[in-house]
């Protein structure tokens, strides 16, 4: 079968075409036939070395951590062919632990997960996959289409509700929010925002004409072009931000958000940067947390339960939205085109196979 | 009646024995009879006049915020005389508020409350002092004595609760508490950590012999000496931390906690430092925040649910432990010993009168 990988030679990274035998499923695993799966800023941090490992003792790693198949071999499971599925992204490295155990490995601590397509094990991007069956998430048949999109939002759900959580002591009432980041995670999150606060801000650093602004525009939110106004700011010349979500890995974004929310708001972070000093004003931040009961959390991966919650956020969309922020959807042999990283491109797929056809 | 009260004049602060009037209470409000007030490091704040504010119009500001007293006339509400009661310190501003009418004073913004004996309204280190019955606590005798730690105990109950919120979207399981911080706030709280946590830990700077040390050890607990392990360096020394309790108000603290948190671990903030700009690893931290599910929450004031859960921790609390914390209970006769800061000194409390006299 075809798959699509990365492989590294010296300092070069590139993304090939290659084949490898199809996967046979073993006790409790299913074999899924591949439709399609997305490409995110996390695939190009892989292809440039920067996040992510290659599987033990491999040259190469197949790409893709936000597919959607169909059951090919259910294999004895609880499957039935012909049912769609998302896969789930992180897997036991060693037979299993407690977070796997539990239902929660999204919590599980580095070196006790490995991650499909990220760390240490295979991606999707192949004609087929297997995968325990525990961690295949069944999709209705109606939104085949844009099943790759329920990784990337089951990462929000989580975001969401760990945010939430930090606010569940008290009668919080929130009516504001800002995604930081206009990229395809923090439009689709802006998108299921829309639908959950009376008020929602997108901010980016793109100037007009530009496609991301116009989607921010067109669901009704308002954008805010840090060139003019930095975070720190957003409370003078806007609001204050009961619930501020930041996808943009730019690391002052997480330190400026203590000043721009709102008193009794949360942060969610979910940016990875690199190492990065700068100087803070952390007295008046610590404070800022202190007498205004802030709060800022963490948030990476995601679990079964915020997959299927992602479908019940997917299934609620406008699909007019979901047309405009997938800019396009590349056969095999177009597959160059979906790692195009420009300003006309906004969420890319690889299909695999087609729904219709199976 | 008597009463102790800060004036200021000039640049000069001076804390004053003052006569007042025997308040009368207006409708829903109760007359209580003090027994005794604790001091702490927010009173010494207000004295210096960088916290708080007087009342409108006032040339003084009675001080404190932590009492206990029995009630000397019901004045028709639900309460009884000679029930021992505990006030809590917010107070609306002008009539009432959402907050207020909630039961969460504590998350009340800024200009949405008053705090007796700090922001605005008079304390209660005076011989009588009125309170609508709701402010009002009761106390089982028995604990009487150590009524005044009501106040302090409530800021715990209140920030653990809301830190634990932000662990509550999953199955959190602490072994590990740090206190940063060994003043009476801090091993209080210590002392009720000691209880629900497997290993616990209080960061100061002092050096042996120090009576805090003494008792941090005498509770079982381990003391680190930050001149020796900066924060930042107590997971290498010692262990990462499930919980983290800050009561220094030093500003990198805050930012240490990250560091020095265990995967999906929280971090409590509680002081109130001034402004103060330095250099961090934002992009560091950041990460950690990220891919290590971590929280930093804010915390400021309580409510009566809070005094409630107060009450029973310090029902459980050691006495043999409540006679090392509490170093001096003195007469108004010795107020100014009860305001001594050094480092013999941990807790203290003015005594307005005697629980056995009444």
């Amino acid at each position: 079968m075809e798959a699509i990988a990365v492989r590294r030679e010296g300092g070069n990274a590139t993304v090939e075409r290659i084949e490898k035998p199809r996967p046979e499923p073993s006790t409790g695993e299913a074999l899924v036939r591949t439709l399609r799966v997305g490409v995110d800023g996390t695939d190009h941090e892989v292809i440039e070395g920067v996040h992510g490992d290659f599987p033990e003792g491999e040259d190469h790693l197949v790409l893709g951590h936000e597919a959607v198949g169909v059951v090919e071999d259910a294999n004895g499971t609880a499957l039935e062919e012909g049912e769609l599925v998302v896969p789930t992204v992180r897997r036991p490295p060693n037979g299993t632990n407690d977070y796997f155990e539990r239902g929660e490995p999204d919590m599980a601590p580095e070196g006790q997960y490995l991650e499909r397509g990220i760390v240490g094990a295979h991606g999707f991007m192949a004609e087929y996959f297997t995968s325990p069956a525990e961690y295949l998430v069944r999709l209705p048949p109606e939104l085949a289409e844009w099943g790759f999109l329920v990784e990337p939002l089951s990462i929000t759900e989580k975001a969401v509700e760990h945010a939430e959580a930090t606010r569940s002591a008290f009668d919080w009432q929130p009516e504001s929010a800002l995604v930081l980041g206009n990229g395809s995670l923090g439009l689709i999150t802006l998108a299921a925002f829309e639908r959950e606060y009376d008020r929602t801000y997108c901010l980016g650093r793109r100037e007009r004409p530009d496609p991301t602004i116009d989607i921010i525009e067109w669901l009704g939110s308002t954008y805010v072009n840090s060139t003019e106004t930095p975070v720190s700011e957003i409370p003078a010349a806007y609001e204050a931000m009961d619930l501020i979500y930041e996808a943009t890995g730019y690391a002052p974004h997480a330190f400026e958000t203590i000043e721009a929310l709102a008193p009794n708001g949360v942060g969610a972070l979910l940016g990875v940067p690199g190492d990065w000093s700068f100087e803070i004003d952390g007295g008046k931040l610590h404070r800022e947390f202190v007498l205004h009961n802030k709060a800022l959390v963490g948030s990476v991966n995601s679990h079964a339960g915020h997959f299927e919650a992602a479908i019940d956020t997917l299934a609620g969309l406008d699909e007019a939205f979901l047309d405009r922020l997938v800019t396009g959807v590349y056969g095999l042999d177009e597959y160059e085109t979906a790692f195009a990283d420009d300003d006309t491109t906004i969420k890319t797929a690889v299909e695999f196979a087609s729904h219709e056809e199976r």
